[in-house]
């Protein structure tokens, strides 16, 4: 499934890019925050758990410098995201869909080259989650909060048990097309899941 | 311009970062840091963004890593900072000045080195930008604010336009120092007079 | 010391690592963040600095990539603080004493990291003090707060001044593992010392 046809790889990819960007650009907005501040945050929040994870792997060139279509997809997303929310309320269900399937998308392909770098299956774990959610993590920074995904309902947690599941079935023997595909549907499954039923992992609290 | 006088060049970009030093030291003044704490945050608003450059484009050793010049420069700035200030009002419009020529040049130098590095001209146009303004975005989340960047008047804007003139007059045929000194020009005063006459680019809000 | 005895070594690392997870478990704590979160934080806390390290060194793969017995000490380090704060005050003081000594623990091993690149002194004391605190400042900025080490008493302080008697003894003919033990000996010292007499740098605050 992601070596044989290239171009619907990069077409998936590019759609979580614009997701994520589009995710950006709304919490943006929420901030009151330029046209330009806008497109920082769209671009950190669709493009920063890629770029760390090529960071930490050693892996150059940067997959957004090697294909600045990256940048060109980012910034029309956020673009059109401003007009529609211009005149209409963000259409919330269809965005909390498509980001679902933005973070199962990262969260497999990011499982996916970590595995190509040969590192343990402990960390291919880590790099596909990061890749999943660094990128909200960092637009939450930027916008002075506590990142939402450190608080909130199963988010992360979908892409952990997404990822496992893919490095698990293989250790299997079930092939890895196969694999990618049960594994982006446990992320897809468990995020909507969570959100229809407000699924919470534990709070941890210490009183001062 | 940026290749034969490389110690005019040298100086040029050890002026950048010593205004970027007094910017993050005032920056952090004002937030009631101790001596280390604002001396950490000069030393990030200074290299971050060139930091961040040469990490994103595999450029080994680090600038600051290679030549340790820069920390004591920024060292020596902030001190002079911290005693300046302490019996006089920090000189507004002559630091509006020197960081406006420090964005310029730490931007133009920044598009600089991508191109050396052979990536698409959009890619330039970033990586300039961010040589510009990442240092002082990661200066305001260390000081637990929303960056200034991404909601105050035209400043990373006045870095895209810079850099993106530099890079459209050498396509265009104009000699790479004649375009180095255009682009420079352009972000120097596209940023003063944002700060003359007030300009901001529309603030996008969403009502929830 | 850091060479023979790998395996002592080695230990002495996966406790500070264990330290830094624990104090990263109890920092999320306070802001209620849920079990992930925590294990975020925890694991953030704990490689931050070296992590940051590796990359601006160019050294790879980075430690945690290459040995993940780093991530299962600090899942379990930060499992064993939740269950112990349930029912019990954290223990304050052994705390203390513990993050005293994984600051001594990281800054000279992140000292002699970049001593083995063949930086200059000046570069290795700033890798070494950032291996011993960015993953603290990290923390404190994952939780939307101004990092501590910049506006609190002796920190990042008893860091340098531990570095800098390590690379200066070696550079006065000391062996390295005499110079190493009494480096560690000047972090920890004097950050209990700055505990124990409420020690602190003096502020800089600008009136605005």
């Amino acid at each position: 499934m992601f070596q044989q046809p290239a171009t619907l790889l990069h077409v998936l990819d590019l759609v979580g890019v614009a997701v994520f960007a589009a995710s950006g650009a709304l919490s943006a907005g929420r901030k009151g925050l330029d046209l330009l501040g806008v497109l920082v945050i769209a671009v950190v929040t669709a493009i920063g758990g890629g770029t760390l994870r090529d960071i930490l792997l050693d892996r150059h060139p940067i997959f957004w410098i090697a294909d600045p279509v990256y940048l060109v997809v980012i910034a029309i997303a956020a673009l059109i995201t401003l007009l529609y929310v211009r005149h209409r309320q963000p259409p919330g269900r269809a965005l909390a869909i498509a980001d679902a399937l933005g973070l199962a998308l990262f969260t497999i392909t990011g499982t996916r080259i970590a595995e190509a770098a040969h590192v343990a299956p402990l960390i291919a774990v880590a790099m596909g989650t990061m890749t999943g959610v660094a990128g909200g993590m960092v637009r939450d920074v930027l916008s002075a909060e506590i990142p939402l995904i450190l608080r909130r309902d199963i988010y992360a947690t979908a892409a952990i048990a997404g990822s496992t599941v893919y490095v698990a079935l293989q250790a299997a023997g079930v092939g890895r097309d196969a694999a990618a595909l049960i594994g982006l549907a446990v992320v897809v499954l468990l995020r909507l899941l969570a959100i229809v039923w407000g699924l919470r992992l534990p709070v941890f609290r210490i009183e001062e």
